[in-house]
């Protein structure tokens, strides 16, 4: 996927929020902002978004000297979701604990943060949004699939969501799974030790891709990443940033995300905030 | 007012949303786009964001070759808001035809808008920001004021917004009122010709500022303006661009506005999308 003119405004931002979370320094502020600005101005240099934005996001980091701006946030994300995981599997258990409810609730991790940032009622708020049904829901092709597949990789996103992501791993715990994760601390994404401090390791082999983008780019991988990622049966690819370097794949892949901003809303030809559960066949 | 680090990405935002409003083609919206991120790199040679945020709007208007392109925008809210103006009129009556009331409604103009846009019903979603009392309403400095007043200008902010000032203007009809307009099309600020064709001609003297930056930008003014600013008794200024450019200003001035943006709500201390009428003594 390219860069889209509406996520360059939009990293900006994120910068300036993610440089706050460290420091009050205005004057430090501003000149990550200078730096990111000169960066945005070279974005056509850039394959994809999950690019400029690590590029953006290594400023904030040199710049403050802090390899992990939302540690805490992670951290926090962490222990709401598992604080939630019991409500979250009862309500899995009064829907007959389904494949399609498994999949809407791993695409509901995804409001964590929000819900949180919002300061809004967690239990209430994941409730609104488990109950919503999918937009787009490629199940038939994922049920066709699971007839004769052995092999799952899950490409995981933020922290957080992980905890959400153990139910759908339950659910398929028949297959071998895997659960790809990045390599180094990028925004709120799930890191290995994310992933086991939310309980991944108990349902799959969680491994780095080898990447540290806010999306998994193919070319940065470990060999033995992009191995398994062309070898396993099933690739289950998790949230906006994974689409965006991932939608052109060679390889078949589903794609399960909740539609956050506009320009993954068009694209998806849905709604803004809509999930969806995308079959995308190999190109 | 200083320029906000927050206000950068939102006026690429919007200089984006400008030229989408008139073109389809990326090719031109990448074009706008690169050379605003040209200005933004050098956001420090601005004293103030409506002088950033114009020379920004400047470059949509030169490579789209429109010199308006809120025009649709600004026709759109002054009919919708000459739609609501009965009711309006209805509720100030509930409401004893009070000063408090006449301020908040002319406040409250400023969401018709973003109604506008988000699809909402306008008479619920006005009737609900109708209620909200102000955060901060320093009404009785303004009726010390009226005591011995004999002349007001009113600088206005949107289209549309300029209905809902009726109200207003209609209470203090025993003053000489002027009402200060853009000199020039700038995003959806209120020209001469939009303040004529809301009604404002009935009540007060429409005059050009003489700038033509979504913020009245003293230095900028005509002669006549700059007089008539020093002169008249009360100046009660509009939105959130006057504020951010008039807010170091010499004389007394009443700031009418909704905090919109989180810049706005911490520096004025108040919630985001509160109400505030704020006197601000000469300094």
């Amino acid at each position: 996927m390219e860069i889209f003119l509406d996520c360059l405004p939009c990293m900006l931002r994120q910068v300036l929020e993610s440089t706050r979370m460290i420091s009050a320094s205005e004057e430090l502020q501003q000149k990550v902002i200078d730096e990111c600005i000169e960066i945005l101005s070279n974005y056509k240099s850039y394959k994809t978004a999950p690019e400029l934005c690590r590029q953006m996001h290594r400023i904030v980091n040199k710049m403050t000297g802090v390899a992990d701006p939302y540690r805490h946030i992670k951290e926090t994300n962490i222990s709401t979701a598992l604080r939630l995981y019991p409500h979250l599997k009862e309500f899995w258990s009064q829907k007959d604990n389904s494949l399609d409810m498994a999949l809407k609730i791993a695409a509901t991790g995804n409001v964590l943060d929000s819900a949180i940032n919002l300061g809004l009622d967690i239990e209430d708020c994941i409730d609104d949004e488990l109950n919503k049904a999918f937009a787009q829901c490629d199940i038939e092709q994922l049920q066709q699939k699971l007839k004769t597949a052995k092999t799952l990789l899950v490409l995981g996103d933020n922290a957080g969501e992980t905890v959400f992501d153990c139910i759908l791993l339950e659910k398929l715990s028949d297959l071998d799974i895997s659960y790809g994760v990045r390599s180094q601390p990028i925004i709120n994404d799930a890191t290995s030790e994310d992933a086991y401090a939310s309980g991944i390791g108990s349902y799959a082999k969680v491994l780095s891709t080898g990447c540290d983008a806010p999306g998994v780019i193919l070319e940065e991988c470990s060999t033995d990443f992009i191995e398994l990622f062309n070898d396993v049966d099933i690739v289950i690819s998790k949230g906006q940033g994974n689409y965006e370097a991932l939608s052109n794949s060679s390889r078949d892949i589903f794609f399960l995300l909740k539609a956050k901003c506009s320009v993954l809303s068009d694209l998806l030809t849905v709604n803004i905030n809509d999930y969806i559960f995308k079959y995308a066949p190999s190109k």
